[in-house]
């Protein structure tokens, strides 16, 4: 792709735990790759995160790596800007500025509250039970994170799209009202290549299944989790078939077309056991995750490294935010 | 009252239009007696205010002669902190902290909100008909006003009550998750002072019945009000009831008890007619007017002088809510 320097892409990354290699390949790498071809602006969600981690050491300890993570996967700090949420104040001054032009129906129709509300209506108890604020109100300070870093692309998945919609119908009501061109308009950026990672046990990668392989973890451990790929019961004897396998579909996923067709053939020709086809998943698998877990494992080691680009990049970034901010308080009469 | 310098007395000043005599006698006036007691702290709420006041040239209008009402009334910017809540961009970030505390249903309790559904439910539309985010959120907000600053006392009307319980709520939840007393619990604090004043039609002097004198009108306007005072239809001859008469309640606010009998005596001898009393009214309320008009008008014609007043108080505030907020953020874990 051709690099297009005016056009920002940000992604907002939310805090949750060391990522899985469906994270990775689906999330990370695309939006890394897109970075090369836009003006990136990347930034670790910790506000979100702090609606479920009510855990001060896990909020820091899943900030870190998170953070860590991205840089291990090859976010370069001194070309993407990448920021903490929670370092830059002018983004809740913002949401705060926005609420006032959103109107409360835009927020009962998020798909998040809805499908809050509906679990609560089928377990018979009061629709917002357990709903707080921060649920409620995360489409305005979603909507606050894009339109201060003046976001033309924001990559999201399909039940995402949402999300942008309502930062644009904000955006569009500010612009209406005082008959500026104040906030740039927002698109969703679905990416073509995302790919769908296969779990161990052949569902879709997720944490919500509990069938993740985790991106970090060392070496033998890496092994032991791909040794608990589900397979079927064939004997060793028996040819079997790579396109309905998951070790051959993670297999894929890592290696040269020569490669996978070698696999292929030794799948159909029989005389291999799954313990074979998952020693030589590993093998490559580890290939390729072994630098950037150094890199990650370095960086964990040197957290000063981390918050140094970190704060570089919140010094950056509230430079933008403060002069978009300036600009809008002046049009609103603050 | 003892100056108890340890309590922190909070108050809020919606930038809505220039007050009248109501606001001062209810309000204004008491605000600035308790200031003397306590470590003040007043702000205006603009951010507020901003969920009606949508022209930018009204809300920068109100920002100032609301600030120049205040001054001109007697605040002293040197001894009690004054400054505008959009320069304190702390609040909105604990806004959005507090948010991942709240319970969505203690907004759906809210008055303000309630009233508005209410409303919508009458006339047979969508209950969220009309209600921004801004109003719906504002409790939060309020509660980020008030706890930012380790308010003691919030003086408050007894329908805005509900507002500081809604505050402790949160304080209470935030307190118990990190098991530290973060912040302060806040008191309503409703003034026993506090009097009514009449209107020129016998109602409570308030914006909504349209019946109020103005604090800061010129001389000539603010007798052609006074003469507007509705009474009954006696003739100059009749004696007249002074403790049923509009005219006989405004003079009671500004005259001195011996002033106030000599008039009663002439109410009731007859031979007074209802402009001669119209006339005793706007003299005494003139004289005690002139003054806090004078300073006002004076403000009003050097802005640049509320700019610096606000500027520096917006300094000193920042310093106490970074400090503040500094401290819960270590505690959340940001």
């Amino acid at each position: 792709m051709e690099k297009t320097e005016s056009k920002i892409f940000l992604t907002g990354i939310k805090p949750t735990g060391s990522p899985h290699i469906g994270n990775w390949l689906g999330a990370i790498r695309p939006a890394l790759e897109a970075a090369a071809s836009f003006e990136a602006r990347y930034f670790i969600a910790d506000y979100h995160a702090l609606n479920s981690v009510k855990d001060p050491a896990a909020l820091r300890r899943n900030t870190y790596e998170v953070a860590a993570a991205w840089m291990a996967c090859g976010l370069d700090p001194q070309k993407t800007l990448f920021y903490r949420q929670s370092d830059i104040p002018q983004v809740f001054e913002l949401a705060t500025l926005l609420s006032a032009f959103t109107p409360k129906g835009l927020m009962n129709r998020a798909h998040a509250y809805k499908a809050a509300v509906a679990v609560n209506l089928g377990k018979g108890e009061d629709p917002d039970s357990g709903v707080n604020m921060g649920l409620y109100t995360y489409p305005v300070l979603m909507a606050a994170d894009i339109l201060l870093f003046d976001a033309d692309f924001v990559p999201v998945g399909k039940d995402q799209v949402q999300h942008i919609e309502i930062a644009v119908d904000i955006a569009e009501a500010v612009n209406r009202n005082y008959g500026k061109e104040i906030f740039r308009l927002p698109q969703p950026f679905v990416g073509e290549t995302t790919q769908t990672v296969t779990g161990l046990d052949g569902r879709k990668m997720s944490k919500s299944y509990n069938n993740t392989i985790p991106l970090f973890v060392g070496e033998a451990q890496l092994k032991k989790t791909v040794m608990r790929i589900v397979t079927n019961s064939q004997s060793v004897d028996e040819p079997k078939d790579p396109d309905s396998c998951s070790v051959f579909a993670l297999y894929k996923l890592f290696a040269s077309p020569e490669e996978q067709d070698d696999l292929a053939q030794r799948y159909r020709a029989g005389g291999m056991g799954w313990g074979d086809a998952k020693k030589t998943l590993f093998e490559k698998m580890n290939e390729a995750l072994t630098p950037i877990r150094n890199r990650y494992e370095e960086l964990m080691k040197n957290p000063s490294v981390i918050d140094r680009a970190l704060n570089e990049g919140a010094q950056r970034a509230r430079k933008i935010a403060s002069e978009k901010m300036e600009k809008v308080r002046r049009v609103v009469g603050l």
